[in-house]
């Protein structure tokens, strides 16, 4: 039931092996969700409650260790091994004393993990600090290191597999996008639009079946266009109103990102018109621009030399990597397009390339999930690149 | 546009002052954003960069501290004064040097909270262990102390403000579970149901709307109700299959979790329909011996009693508390009903008792939302309560 061949993994965790040596990290202890499942092919949704992916330099192959009911769960969707896949008991979870890591660095010393390098994620969502102390109080012989994201960063580029996947995800996001663009109508309630928009998320297409997003569809309405992250309310969408939508196909939890404005009225604001016409030129610059070879500051750059022309900035980053992930995002928290990221782009690096203009009582997004090729990228969607205007 | 009235923002203010005292808390740190809402009505999904809501001892109020762009959001949510909303600059967004704490201890320092014994949150989802040492390091004559859910405590007894919230969710768990009835055929695509409930889930009723839960809907189909955390996939339902749902209505991000099991076919398994009998009974025990005084592990007691007449007995807790949340969960991570939980049933707190059986190849789980009332308890949605058999 893993959603790649179990050559595929072996391959990852000989990435991760290489990286924690260069990094002199001899045991990794992987919590970050996407992590896990990248490494071991686990798919659930219990990163609730501690567990963790385990690989040491001198391990044949991770170990999972979760609560004890969710024994069952891995079982169903990793490519280990039996006596890798490893369950603490139940009284251990939200108890006020006892705690998982006692169990799992258990596990870890009968394995002689204890007196090592360790790695630990100190940026993973879902790493809390009363486990890492925990951690350290079990291991007192054990040297601690940030990982720095190292897995992250080996997921920042694709194999073609996994953009065969992107791809499947990316004929969701234009078929949700279509649905977000169809049902908003003047006196529709916002929940009502929201909850198509999700059916369409969840039901994909014909050929392949929507996972759940990491990000619940955004989108902003009216004067709430000014705030990006706010959700859907109860209120009825009125006639003169830009809305916004940033939304996602997901497909085996990699996502492809697609954001289109839309105004409902016939005449928008020449503020706005202005704006969207600025940004798709940004856009279509910025796509043309990517490219292996060149650094992430260089593509914000870039789209920074259009809006400048119009007097415009943006302070946020203007791209992020984008693919396999749980929530609370669908970011891996890598390269940012912006001032100062050095990163270099690659062949099969994917980006969300978002332009979004947050403005003062108004917004506009437009935004593209792209591949880095050969010479130059190609979006996971086909969806035009404009303002929408319908009645 | 906060969700409650000033007033009950502010009691649930000075309730925290309060424990913080008895803890010999001066202040606190919040970054769990069920927390931040509880404390300031903050609502937006912006919880994967740091965010924190801060409460002094000495303080009028809390303050906000978030990321610049989302300084919107909460313009838009919160009852605070504009002076304690704070955006941190765009740019320490996932950097890999500087870190948005540096901001944040910065504005701490200046409102004289460098030097007191602070409460931080070493259990919450949100706060990585980069950010405790950031804030650490910045504030090196502070001492750091775990609130020990603090807040979530206090979450676990419900204004009647909120009761009423609730409600409004279980009319929408009702509706969700049956559009789960209906729509779950023979040869149907597992992820076609899934869209149906959350297109159910978000449209929520003519009269309220539904928020996105906290999680997203689970079922175990076929041999994979063994596995309680796995998602839909695309596969087909086959006839005489068994598929337990769990679901929620969530209305103001308050959830009023339900789970019931479906049959398709004609004569279930002796082994389930037996099952089916005995965890209804064990439901109807347990909510006939809800009321407040009784611990949790009463409660449980109750409940195994039943069970272990058929020699079944079940390692997983059978309750917890429940209300507000964010995604990844709706429990609020304080008591829970099992062996050595000593904590006493007080009116209004909220429940899920949740009675799955996890087996071997199959499972049944059946569960309600209730509010412990004056006398007893009282479920939030009215759904039947047994195993549904249908072709």
């Amino acid at each position: 039931m893993p959603t790649f061949k179990k050559r595929e993994y072996l391959k990852r965790v000989e990435k991760t092996k290489y990286k924690m040596e260069r990094e002199g990290i001899e045991v990794l202890v992987v919590v970050d969700p996407a992590n896990m499942n990248y490494l071991t092919g686990y798919d659930a949704w219990s990163f609730y409650t501690p567990q963790v992916v385990i690989v040491g330099i001198d391990l044949d192959e991770p170990i999972w260790i979760g609560r004890k009911m969710d024994v069952a769960c891995a079982n169903f969707t990793v490519w280990l091994s039996p006596n890798n896949i490893i369950g603490y008991p139940e009284n251990l979870v939200n108890h006020q004393i006892k705690h998982p890591m006692s169990y799992i660095t258990r596990t870890m010393i009968k394995r002689g993990l204890e007196n090592k390098v360790i790695g630990v994620e100190k940026e993973a969502y879902y790493f809390d600090i009363r486990s890492y102390e925990e951690l350290k109080r079990n291991l007192p012989d054990a040297r601690f290191k940030d990982s720095r994201m190292l897995v992250n960063w080996i997921r920042s580029v694709k194999s073609s597999r996994e953009i065969e996947i992107m791809k499947e995800a990316g004929k969701i996001s234009e078929k949700a996008m279509q649905v977000a663009m169809d049902s908003t109508v003047v006196g529709a309630r916002e929940c009502d639009v929201a909850a198509a928009i999700l059916n369409s998320q969840i039901s994909g297409t014909e050929e392949f079946g929507g996972a759940y997003p990491s990000i619940f569809p955004l989108f902003g309405c009216g004067e709430k266009a000014a705030a990006p992250h706010l959700s859907w309310t109860d209120s009825l969408i009125k006639s003169d109103t830009a809305i916004w939508f940033e939304l996602t196909g997901c497909r085996h939890r990699y996502h492809t990102p697609l954001s289109r404005t839309l105004y409902l009225g016939t005449k928008p604001s020449k503020k706005l018109a202005d704006t969207a016409e600025l940004v798709g030129e940004g856009l279509e610059t910025v796509l043309d621009f990517i490219k292996p070879g060149i650094t992430c500051e260089e593509m914000e750059l870039a789209w920074r030399a259009v809006i400048k022309k119009a007097g415009l900035s943006k302070e946020s980053r203007m791209a992020y990597t984008v693919g396999l992930n749980y929530p609370p995002v669908w970011a891996e928290n890598t390269a940012s397009g912006r001032p100062g990221d050095r990163t270099v782009l690659e062949k099969n690096m994917t980006f969300h390339v978002l332009l979004a203009m947050w403005m003062d009582g108004w917004g506009y997004e437009l935004s593209e999930t792209v591949r880095v090729t050969d010479r130059g990228c190609e979006s996971f969607a086909t969806f035009p690149r404009k303002l929408f205007i319908r009645e």
